[in-house]
């Protein structure tokens, strides 16, 4: 793609030209001081932080972001359900870049507020259709073999729901920030099923919440055999308490709402067992009437993250598009870029490990020239899906539905540099 | 190898009879409450967090760890240096788990104090023998093509030094706590000398800090270009304000002290400087009392964080035996566990990839019979430099110095489970 209207690819001797304009706008080293530019007094003044001693380590045994990125938070839409009995926020994923969540700006999404629990008193039973029901502490979860760690995206159903209907939330972090992508340390699931002997009738598993909700879902043995985990890390230290401390469910590449925090039994049966969360939740009702049973695989589907409504662009020249993509079938494996709505497109440039069923980052370097965009990027994954357009994905499945919209998002950068969410009609 | 005198590697078979029976003690579920055991009341009554609705989204705007998780913190040792002049904390690794060190948890090492720097207000200027002096505002350098995003492991020099002279500090993240492994987003350094136009006879980089210590380092060109970065994020958001925030430089597999916090300029320079902390601090005393002349690279280390004096073994039969490795040369291709002091040795299990310069993650299932254990780790990396014992660090490099310690580390398991740091004579 070569767009000369609307943006283009980064060509590397213009880059050189702006950011060489760019320093010299901005002044001054002491060496090049003497010449036409104003010297720059936060280069040539000593600065308070260079005159002052500073904090020791004693002043922050768990430290904190800086106070200048204090408006970098978690942060839920007045008129989306916010009551402690149904709760939602969202990431500030135009804030974040790399793969990884940082565990303070995971979203949360509660359906009884969040379970302070103490992890002595906690307990995990196995039970159902077994040889031997059996209860866990956490001392035994942490003594069991095989601990492993992986990275994974968890991304709920809801996830950019607003937007089946149309253009609604002005920002990134509104439409798309449902998602995080952490480190798990934890168990097979299988190593504990095994252990309590699953009965060859026993075809499904009940996990459920300790949590006021009391949370369930049914899952397909052979998914909670494949690579389920139970979790008790994550990004490295304990589960966070809005992550279902002491332990959760982690159930890779599929809807959110499954992934059952705060842990405590896991029933085995020998049919689904069809609860509120799989039936008059998380499913889609199609134009006809009928709904889709048991969508559970969260396809592939991509962000641009900046520019987006709460990150414009500030300045012609050279700029960094970014954003993040996912699949719950495998692994990231292109991710294209469009300026002009969708009728050129571009291939990004993946960087960081892309994992299976975790997220990827992408870059796509251009110069802006101050034209307006129509942004839209559309992944691709390992096993040859491409992420549809919202046309396309209402076509098939009408507008009903709050769920499972993972269709292509477009963003209009205006000549300001503000953005906008819009829709390509 | 099989010691059955000091611990086993662990058998399925009996590993699951042991499972068993911990289940039984801690009896108990609805399903075998009529059998002999007592009803657990932690199972058989309904508890606070389900009975009672827990706070919504808006408690934590940011969140941070479960109140029953506050002892694990950054922590100092009162006899070394704490003054806001020089001050130190560590890594509480024996609580970590996976590869990835969580950010309020990364130890610190200052030498002026935490540097609180407003980053509209920060330059970084590139100056000396270059062609095009330049100054960069934050807003520069994200607006840079060629952003990237790498996991290295960032370790302290001084990194059990207090060992060389025999074992000390009972407690691991006393020992090998000044480390940390972090994901870093950021620009090339070769991307910022390149724009700048380093002249030929430019042959090494002084990266200074604009911290009240204003530290400097000298850093060959060669290293610069290969895979130095000036990163602005860390784990996936800005840099805390202990490692550097806005702006540090990433100096992968080599000595933490060069990697400058709060980066305000790089000069270009025909030689070393040979200032103050290379020459007079972080440089080998040998024992005929000439010095080692620039160290920089941390070679391939690792140690057991669990079971450790901090985290003593609780019970008899299964247990996880875990730790970390890492080397500045490469990646981790193998750790070796031994239980009985090093005579036996056997390879254990890398979980979590394994990068270039990237702290790697390793587990050892094993039975614990209650017998006493003399623990230790041995690294391999992929070049097959092997992690050395003390003693033959003590023979090429004497007792005098107090950095580059990476010999491996013994733990003496007692019968009751309690661990204490202690050395092969």
């Amino acid at each position: 793609m070569r767009d000369t209207e609307k943006g283009e690819p980064l060509d590397r001797r213009r880059f050189l030209r702006a950011a060489g304009l760019a320093g010299a706008g901005l002044a001054a080293s002491a060496k090049i001081a003497n010449a036409q530019q104003q010297p720059d007094p936060l280069i040539t003044e000593v600065q308070d932080w260079n005159r002052y001693l500073g904090d020791g380590v004693q002043a922050r045994p768990y430290g904190s972001p800086s106070p200048f990125e204090k408006h970098i938070v978690r942060r839920d839409v007045e008129w989306l359900t916010v009551s402690r009995e149904s709760s939602v926020n969202f990431t500030p994923i135009h804030e974040l870049d790399g793969i990884i969540t940082p565990s303070g700006l995971a979203f949360e999404r509660h359906h009884g507020g969040i379970a302070e629990i103490d992890p002595a008193k906690h307990r995990l039973m196995i039970n159902g259709l077994v040889d031997k029901p059996l209860v866990f502490t956490m001392e035994d979860l942490k003594r069991m073999p095989g601990r492993i760690n992986r990275a994974y995206f968890l991304e709920c159903a809801a996830n950019s729901g607003m937007e089946w209907r149309g253009a609604q939330l002005n920002g990134c972090q509104f439409t798309h920030g449902m998602i995080h992508n952490v480190w798990y340390t934890g168990i097979p699931l299988k190593t504990l099923l095994d252990e309590a002997g699953v009965k060859t009738n026993g075809k499904w598993v009940m996990p459920e919440g300790a949590d006021s909700s009391g949370m369930t879902r049914s899952i397909p043995i052979e998914k909670a055999m494949k690579d389920c985990l139970v979790a008790f890390g994550m990004n490295g230290e304990a589960l966070r308490p809005e992550q279902g401390y002491p332990v959760r469910l982690v159930v890779p590449g599929w809807e959110g709402n499954m992934w059952v925090k705060w842990l405590r039994r896991l029933e085995i049966g020998d049919q689904p067992w069809h609860a509120r969360e799989e039936t008059s939740k998380y499913t889609d009702l199609l134009a006809d009437g009928r709904s889709r049973r048991f969508t559970w695989i969260m396809d592939a589907k991509s962000i641009v993250t900046n520019p987006s409504p709460q990150a414009p662009l500030k300045r012609k020249g050279a700029n960094v598009l970014t954003g993040i993509a996912w699949s719950g079938r495998g692994a990231i494996q292109r991710v294209d870029i469009s300026l002009d709505g969708g009728r050129n497109w571009t291939t990004a440039r993946l960087d960081g490990p892309s994992m299976p069923l975790s997220m990827a980052r992408f870059y796509f370097d251009f110069d802006w020239n101050g034209r307006e965009l129509m942004i839209q990027s559309r992944a691709m994954d390992d096993t040859g899906y491409v992420q549809p357009t919202k046309q396309e994905l209402r076509q098939v499945r009408g507008v009903n539905s709050i769920y499972h919209n993972n269709g292509i998002q477009t963003w209009l950068v205006r000549g300001d540099g503000e953005v906008e969410n819009v829709e390509i009609s």
